[in-house]
């Protein structure tokens, strides 16, 4: 099989930061001994894509960078070590492309946290282009009664929101209140809150948003932009009025984050996920201390996580709105999304 | 035994906030059917009895109030439901003097958040007194072979940097940041660190503190006031680098709380104890999530904690330096205390 | 309404060990301090209450004796100190009436553990009568849109199976064996375990069984009286074929003890809950070690557990069917379960 | 400095199970790309050792073999994809040599439980010559300043015991009591016990072991052999009577097995480590399920468990009595082993 491999490929390409996207014919790379070559199929497009794109971190990239870290394909070629993954498998790539494997850190299951972690179109090439290297005992492993393009956004999307629900502590039966839970992460979240056996109560804005969340079965929506007091009418959301056991902050803006913390439970925990640019946790130290609230950050997951994110989904309790384009369109996805004009998610074709 | 109570006793009494303290003569009280009376021979003075008599907090207290909630005593009398103390029963008066026992968070042996809570020596009469009333289930049982001035303020102080210690998560082998390590709080923290099987790493200020860290057993002590950077000499006082495991927050200024986010290893957590008025706890969101940082309130202990902080001291792990004086001297106490004047615990002799 | 209360009552009434049970008037007791009055309206007919009148059990009962121990009514008296229950409140009494809330384990809520804890209708009179008392810290809450009727399995059946998934450890996604999945408590177990997120394998015998376990949505039915090999097809049910992450054994024989730790998954735990009569628990160190194998009892659960289990119920998650007869009945129940003929739970209306 | 590695090196090798050891030159290995050559300086000599060479296990070994697990040495050549290694470097060659560290068990951080992993002195060539093969990732990092022949023992009988501590869930201020207290596993695990905050209740018998006990500060000494009532005399060892928090069962008998179920705590836990042939573990179910026991299994340890452990050695909190002999000599040890006249342990000096 590796003899089909071609030399050469399509791929949307960063020269510099700040853009501008080239489409254009790169040169296929060969595995190491501890990686593999994927054929990648689909790629969803992540907002962290267009960061990357524009340089909004204070990590720099790589350069010249080929983006995308939610690539769903098939194995194509191996290194000589690996043994547990066949050429023809299906495997994801996410964010995190590798780690040392080694460190404290990967030692104890925090691939994420690892200082030597490989980031997929970031400081490695990712899985904008038809194929991309990764390190064997990090890519996904997808089973093959799943559909590959539906899948992409889960490598990354799904895969964070449901460690933040495993991070959040909240057990079967309890609540979790989601900020932002009308969008795509919030729709993801509900559904994998539903599938732990947790209920939930959303909280994001506007008739489209509550109405996307009541199909989703959260117990309560609470409109922040019309609510008089966002704080008392989540607390009034759960039974005993004492509030949410976690929330789970998938905002991007910073007012919510102090919000959480008055009216999560006493001895509950606020999760933070979003990263606004530039924001601050903030919280009376009074209050924490007397309820004995956890605030704590949830940062993709590992590769555990992953397997448990993509096994939720395999059985059909995850359903995530996408729309397929091809690969060279991805510019025009950058452009709607730069305009808030994305509902679910875009999937690129690397084939078109 | 119980004819040997008088009918009057002795207390120091709060008749308005503010003051002034009253030292006088008062009735005795009578335990309800879940109840002990408390010959009170001893108890330690914390700043919060303090804050009590001036009126620091939003709470507001019992009016007329007799303070205190390190109180160690002896039962001299019991209400018909106890079958587990006997009259001659050593016990200790700890800051929640009651709570429901049936709620949610006392189900969950979160007593000190529950809402029917009562503090001694704030919403109920405490231990600045010779007779105290106090809730029987509550009530910390002290062996005898403990001396009842030296346990005084474990009954507060000890518990709570204990449950801080607990809290935190850290595990035997595992570093703690002790910011405030030379304080009186500062001190129990590293002796019961050190009984738990934990490293310290000392943050205070001045050559005093920094012996009395040293002899304490801290591996490093960092002087806040002089360093040139908190952050980087704190990191570099683990071996490999990353920082503490936990940091227990014993300060009473803002600042302290946004550095620790800053310095605790990737996964750590930082925990609150000290509650410096009208503070806010900051962290930034991106370090937060990306490290997976924990950030919690920790909150006095509950009957357990206490008991097994009590076991420590007991086994002569935990030293505290303290003085006696007669419960008449408490206005001079509160004097001291005022101008920062007390090394260690001051405790009245409820005698004299 | 405490006028309301009348003198005498109808009961059914052990004199002696063996019986025979006694349908008799008896008079209506008085609650001391920390308890309430129960009107018991419907008591479930557990097992239990058959071994404590024909004595099969090590630890002597109370006599005379009034059995009885999944009793749901309505709060008709209360103590002086009892201010969280009020008259015309719905409540349950459980097999733990009362425990004494201040010993090591109670502290820990541990309450079962508690070395005075007291049984109903075991140590302590229960509620095959219509006026019961107990211990209100003890209680269920019951919200009064749950059926009392319906509810009283849920006391001691319901709460026996959750908390013993609970103590699993299995986590949202992952697998649980149930043997006897086709019995009571297996068939709650199931429902239990769907709304917890968990996945089921049953284990059982003979067409009906299978029926229902299919009905109820287990993954997989394995019939142990056909199998040729149980320990390989528990296996094989999984989808990677390592084995279920957790057992629980619910069955009355001691055999499945030992086949358990073999199909469990390395890392696994096998929870017993069922108690057949001088059983052990047996299984070979070596793979015990080597494969890391938790083996663990659970015992009913405690009052949180018991208020979580309920809320299930509340929220319409768990059915039990159940059929209703009269308090003066009861000795046909008993005998109907001698011959092993009843499916499903009885339940006394103490009108009748 | 990989011009220095010779071409061939001494070795103790087992040609065919039952032996006999010879002692005789083979090559030296080339590391693959993600193993390192370890100059190993000393190994120490532990009982698996003799039942690999005796095939005393269902699973057979590989053959020719090169027994050895607890090998202390220098890395001296590296193969192309590693990097956390320097030549120079110490390290420790473990019982677990290798693992995929990519299945469901690698990627929780259960290494020792990988249906792959690679076995040193077993399934693989370990540490009774000169120059080991061991990848890179699982060869335990040895701090400079530690002593190689001394640190040798703790690469796998200091593991296990400070692993089943860790199992054994006991919290500091807890007791532990540990069985076969007196011998190499035992002498280890009541100074890890110490380090970790732990008190330690001794069980074994003779003057000489009940001498060695008390030096290491266990709290009592139970001789299982002249005692009267070992279940009583255990319960009463702890200051309330109930028993200690967990049970360390290091012994190689079966007894011991079943009697820990019945003096353990209620909530306690029963650690399995040691594997006496073809022994059963036995407890009464219904003993079992009233105090909520646990019983489980406990193997080596995983890649963080043995930092930690080497951390506790480093700081000096660990020793362990052993006697050096040359590589040459290893048939006499073993010798000395079947006549089980060794305190202690012996290292071997692989240059002599």
């Amino acid at each position: 099989m590796t003899t089909e491999i071609p030399k050469k490929q399509m791929a949307q390409v960063i020269e510099k930061t700040g853009g501008p996207l080239q489409y254009k014919e790169i040169d296929v790379q060969q595995p190491g001994p501890d990686e593999i070559l994927v054929n990648v199929k689909f790629s969803g497009v992540c907002h962290t894509d267009l960061h990357a794109l524009k340089g909004d971190w204070p990590l720099p990239t790589k350069l010249p960078l080929v983006g995308g870290h939610e690539g769903a394909g098939v194995v194509v070629a191996r290194g000589e070590l690996i043994k547990d993954l066949e050429l023809g498998d299906h495997v994801g790539i996410k964010w995190i492309n590798g780690s040392c494997l080694a460190c404290d850190f990967c030692q104890q299951s925090d691939e994420p946290l690892c200082a030597k972690a490989l980031l997929s179109g970031y400081t490695v090439d990712g899985s904008f282009q038809q194929y991309a290297i990764a390190k064997a005992a990090h890519v996904a492993r997808i089973p093959k009664d799943i559909d590959l393009a539906g899948v992409a956004p889960v490598l990354c999307a799904g895969i964070t929101v449901y460690k933040g629900l495993k991070e959040s502590g909240a057990k079967p039966g309890q609540t979790v209140a989601i900020v932002g839970a009308g969008g795509g992460l919030g729709a993801l979240a509900q559904q994998y809150a539903k599938a732990m056996g947790l209920r939930t109560i959303a909280i994001d804005t506007g008739y489209d948003k509550r109405k996307v969340c009541a199909e989703l079965g959260s117990s309560a929506f609470i409109d922040f932009a019309t609510s008089k007091n966002v704080v008392q009418e989540v607390k009034e959301a759960t039974e005993d009025g004492l509030g949410p056991h976690a929330v789970l902050l998938l905002a991007v803006s910073e007012r919510p984050f102090q919000q959480a913390a008055e009216y999560v439970r006493a001895r509950g925990s606020v999760v933070c996920i979003g990263l606004p640019a530039g924001a601050y946790l903030k919280a009376p130290v009074f209050d924490t201390v007397i309820k004995m609230i956890t605030i704590k950050g949830s940062y993709v997951g590992n590769r555990k996580d992953s397997s448990e994110a993509l096994d939720f989904y395999r059985r059909g309790l995850i359903k995530f709105p996408y729309k397929v384009v091809g690969l060279s369109e991805l510019q025009s996805v950058y452009e709607l999304m730069e305009k808030g004009a994305i509902a679910g998610r875009y999937v690129v074709d690397t084939s078109k």
